[in-house]
């Protein structure tokens, strides 16, 4: 009984107030998504294992949830949204637009550890256009991000950018038999969150001369913007990203080696706890996942922290009741007009709620100040006999009496100031 | 390879057609759920199977999805949202509301034989009063559930209802030692698919007299409306619900045993593949499924009948594609303006795309007539000099030439029409 009654751990239960904050954050960005010609897409929460093993790393594999169901079949649970994806652009590539933009937004399962902000299941966003090596698919998914993270309102959006053949072609000199390339981008990946003496000692002890790894370090920081990463950064500038917002920083690595082109993460330096999403371009990944030879750009939203960071910044207008308006009963006789103003109120649009009991009017009105409904509708036999209702202000404590048929008008136009 | 590029048996992808008629439905039960002051509820996808074995009866707990995790926890998939909304009760008793009341939109997983129309995994979506035996709480589900219907667009929305006491009243006298009451309102429950004579041949078959049975069904037949279940259609019509909707059904059971009140069905005649949604009262349940003593009415839409009825019915206004301008790109030189054009667009909440390769035009508006997007914006160098920008109208081919600035105001407008 008492482990029937708990969550399991690293899950989590949405009431009713977390799950304001989460439709706020899930609708701003699938506005912005739809205006950028996004389409949604869903696959299934299950998935044959043999999809999903051997796609994310051995490391990764320990993290799929996996098990045997009654028919004997080897089933796992949704890890990410790229596999599946892979799968789907395999599956209906004949159905599906050659240049196809989707967003995907669904949970996602880890048998990881469960740490403070880190969850075994969570909600993944993702954007992706495939099916083209443009510089300027690069460009839609940077613009498209910046105005869904502005949507939001957060108050500063910073993009660092780079391009991983800038970092391929600068460090490679510098590889050894014993450090190869991707070995130095990883560390060199770690000077957002270590120094540069570190990162170089980090080198040394991998292998390379101090000489070469201080070399290393000085190429890769006075590494010129690539080309492809100047078009894109014109194009995402011509698309309505601010200048300022985009800032070309040639230590990004990012730690997965799948990406072959651009390379970025969204900060919001008032909530200073890491990136709020990154992405880049990944043109080989679909076909070593088993899809088409499809190339492909997109980024991977951080759901929970974007949810957190915009309640921490108040962006969020949380109603302290989803229920506007609470109309009382008072006895049987009367609850007809209760009942009709209920349905009048919600014709008129407002959220309405018909207290259930016939309790005495003290308790009604108690039970609206704990909700904090702002309104609350009062038939009694005197109103009644008048055809008029009491319209009462919780929060000021004013009192109205308009007329029944008034009564959705007078609280609209109370909600609307 | 083969298997990986399926789905799962009785699992299913939604592409971005089948998923706006889903959100559809989605986003206008909500609306009217808000209406009605539900709030929003989600609880995780995974449980500890404690919670969720010997809840639903010993046949359906072979349907649900087991299995141990890692740590050798006995989990299960999630198997319908009354029993979590049962924990949450427990869970958070002194958080929630006393008169609780709350929607749940979310995925269950069934271990069952996939056949047409049912799939493993599918999406319920249910709303509950919780904490109060009024029959005012019993109206306000038959309302919401009737508006709910409404705000699709049904062309008919039939409610029978019926009273479960009744059933029990009248049928009690004819249950003998053999036959029980439960298994006599089963039977009875058959009248919407079956004969009447062949309910009362079942009901020999199961061991009544022929002369008891064929009294039973008159007498159930002509059962009168109980007192309750008047209250509560008087206040579903005060709540706004048309009176040809409602439909009392002296025979209308539900095969569940967990009922004890008001029980009702919808249909919709136009679309007659059996009911769309179901509900009740079920005072005992919650207690039952190991959660606090609470009375509970709630009803349970079948979310996916109601999409394939809406779609059937010609209910859903799909969008051919959901973009709804291309801006095409014709070389480096005049790109900048197609980029412009399309930030203004969006700006102006067109939803557009930026064609992403240097392709020729006659490609580009091949791409746009595949995808069905309704307008193309064209700058080449012509245009370009003169801060011009072609519109093309391609349904009928139509060709106007604005100023660039005036691009997103001319396409809402035609958009708007």
């Amino acid at each position: 009984m008492t482990e029937m009654l708990q969550t399991l751990k690293g899950f989590r239960d949405f009431l009713p107030r977390d799950m304001q904050a989460r439709e706020y954050v899930t609708e701003r960005v699938r506005e912005v998504f739809k205006l950028f010609g996004f389409e949604p897409l869903e696959t299934p929460t299950l998935e044959y294992a043999e999809l999903l093993l051997g796609k994310y790393g051995e490391e990764a594999d320990r993290l799929v949830y996996t098990f045997k169901d009654r028919g004997e079949r080897h089933i796992a649970l949704r890890y990410d949204q790229t596999v599946p994806a892979a799968r789907i652009l395999a599956q209906y590539q004949h159905e599906l637009p050659r240049y196809f933009r989707r967003y995907q937004i669904q949970n996602v399962f880890r048998a990881d550890k469960p740490q403070r902000g880190r969850y075994r299941e969570f909600t993944q966003c993702d954007i992706d256009i495939f099916g083209t090596t443009s510089p300027l698919a690069d460009a839609e998914i940077v613009a498209c991000t910046y105005f869904a993270f502005k949507n939001i309102g957060y108050p500063t959006i910073e993009i660092k950018i780079n391009d991983r053949q800038t970092l391929f072609k600068t460090l490679k000199p510098f590889a050894t038999e014993q450090v190869d390339v991707f070995s130095i981008i990883q560390s060199i990946d770690k000077l957002d969150k270590q120094s540069e003496a570190s990162v170089i000692e980090e080198l040394v002890d991998k292998g390379l001369e101090s000489q070469e790894a201080q070399e290393a370090m000085a190429a890769i920081q006075g590494a010129p913007i690539s080309d492809n990463l100047r078009e894109i950064v014109d194009a995402s500038l011509n698309l309505g990203v601010p200048e300022d917002v985009i800032e070309y920083n040639p230590t990004l690595a990012r730690g997965l080696d799948y990406y072959t082109g651009m390379i970025f993460e969204v900060f919001v330096p008032e909530y200073p706890v890491g990136s709020f999403a990154g992405g880049g371009r990944y043109d080989q990944l679909i076909e070593q996942l088993g899809g088409p030879s499809i190339p492909a750009t997109g980024i991977a939203f951080g759901f929970d922290r974007m949810v957190e960071g915009a309640i921490q910044l108040g962006l969020i207008p949380i109603n302290e009741s989803i229920t506007q308006a609470l109309v009382t009963v008072f006895d049987e006789e009367t609850q007809k007009y209760s009942l009709k103003i209920a349905s009048q109120l919600r014709q008129a649009g407002i959220r309405t709620e018909v207290y259930p009991e016939l309790d005495r009017l003290g308790k009604q009105l108690k039970t609206a100040d704990q909700k904090k409904i702002p309104y609350v509708v009062i038939v009694g036999p005197d109103e009644a006999k008048q055809g008029m209702a009491t319209v009462r202000d919780m929060r000021t404590g004013e009192q109205l009496t308009p007329m029944m048929e008034e009564v959705g008008e007078l609280i609209r136009g109370k909600l609307a100031n």
